[in-house]
């Protein structure tokens, strides 16, 4: 704690005598100048896949024979599925077989690829990704889904294979935990606390704030503009189309 | 107008002596003493069905080769269907052949109806009216969709066939139109101004304010919680069981 302490007491007097900040200045509070990178969410955010998996998890439910209102699945997709077992098995009426917990999130992933192929990318999600590619802004992408699925979402974006990707599999803790943009941020050599993460849930932008990002929030998973403002969002728009429209609101420079 | 004006008048001369206001005072301004009738809708109000309205209409839309990103048609379940395809027609790229259109509300309604075994009562609905009923509240059902599968929906919730119900077909105009609602009203002898309208949607809500009822916004079909007041809601709640817990809230007194 000292050197922060020192190096944020000195970038104090600095700006009270009126001195520009020095590099080596910064301290973690500190405001960032350098243009962001962009950490991407994937399901709602650049491929519309968020009600194939509220049907996928309500079947799977079904299966196992617990019957959960349809909306509360839907409130909880993109958060970790261990998190998410976990407030059901508080919510859910009577006790939970330790089986059935274990099975369930197999039961999810089966019954989602069952209905993948009517999954299709987001509105300008292809586009965006490649106008920050042009103008050299870093991105990445960072799902709480396991990368057996979110490999087939790379190839509906018609993404390459290399695309920086950071699966469940990769980190210990998934959204609302920062760790996967933690880790995106690291993979693509971009300082986290001067990056972008772009998501469509609640889930994604508690995680921007524990990570120190700025979060941007989408329509496109179906929750409304002020749910996602309300958990922190400092701008929300519908969808990959409409953030690209708004670029230059969010720290992108494009000269004409 | 006349008439309207002068009991008004008489109506303001007497609150200003205090004096109590007469039963034929009441202007349509004046406030509603009486007990509120209870104006129910059904899909995402009192059946879990949102879900699966949703995904019909991507089934059928799809069947007719238009792509409209899946939150897009969820923010349209309950309103109008003719509304809804007069915006579709608006917002998709390209000119829609008025055949396909014509041919869009069948598909839906035969997706839904393929779906319609996952459809169950949302938590607390049957106690909730049989509350009302216990406790003499005239209620009754108005819903966007035809009777075809709103029939469907009563046996659900285990309703008998003579449950007021006032479906697409008995009236010109459906939500965000007060139609259903002012229909529903008559219906059961109620006056539509000391009526409460529950409903998931923001149609719902907007088609309340249009009949001058309160509306009620339950979060079981998915909008978020802003998005409901912002319509007009002087209330929300989660589902049926949390209204039902908060009755007394909202005009019904049960004493102990």
């Amino acid at each position: 704690m000292r050197p922060r302490g020192r190096a944020h007491n000195e970038a104090r007097v600095r700006a009270f005598r009126g001195i520009a900040p020095r590099c080596d200045d910064r301290g973690m509070d500190a405001p960032n100048r350098s243009a962001p990178a962009f950490l991407f969410d994937l399901d709602g955010t650049l491929v519309d896949s968020v009600y194939q998996h509220v049907i996928a998890w309500r079947d799977a439910l079904e299966e196992v024979g617990i019957d959960l209102p349809v909306w509360k699945i839907h409130r909880r997709i993109g958060m970790s599925g261990g998190l998410f077992l976990n407030q059901l098995a508080r919510e859910v009426e009577g006790v939970l077989d330790p089986e059935v917990i274990a099975a369930l999130p197999g039961l999810h992933t089966d019954a989602f690829i069952r209905r993948f192929d009517s999954v299709r990318p987001l509105p300008g999600a292809g586009e965006l990704l490649a106008t920050l590619s042009a103008h050299d802004v870093p991105w990445a992408i960072a799902t709480s889904g396991p990368e057996r699925y979110a490999r087939r979402s790379l190839e509906v974006l018609g993404l390459p294979a290399e695309t920086p990707l950071i699966t469940r599999d990769q980190v210990r803790y998934a959204k609302p935990d920062p760790d996967l943009f933690l880790t995106a941020a690291e993979r693509i050599g971009a300082d986290v606390t001067a990056s972008v993460v772009v998501g469509d849930s609640v889930w994604d932008l508690l995680a921007a704030r524990r990570a120190r990002a700025l979060g941007i929030g989408l329509l496109s998973g179906g929750y409304g503009r002020e749910e996602l403002v309300f958990s922190g969002a400092y701008r929300v728009y519908e969808d990959p189309r409409d953030l690209l429209a708004h670029l230059d609101e969010v720290g992108v420079r494009r000269p004409l």
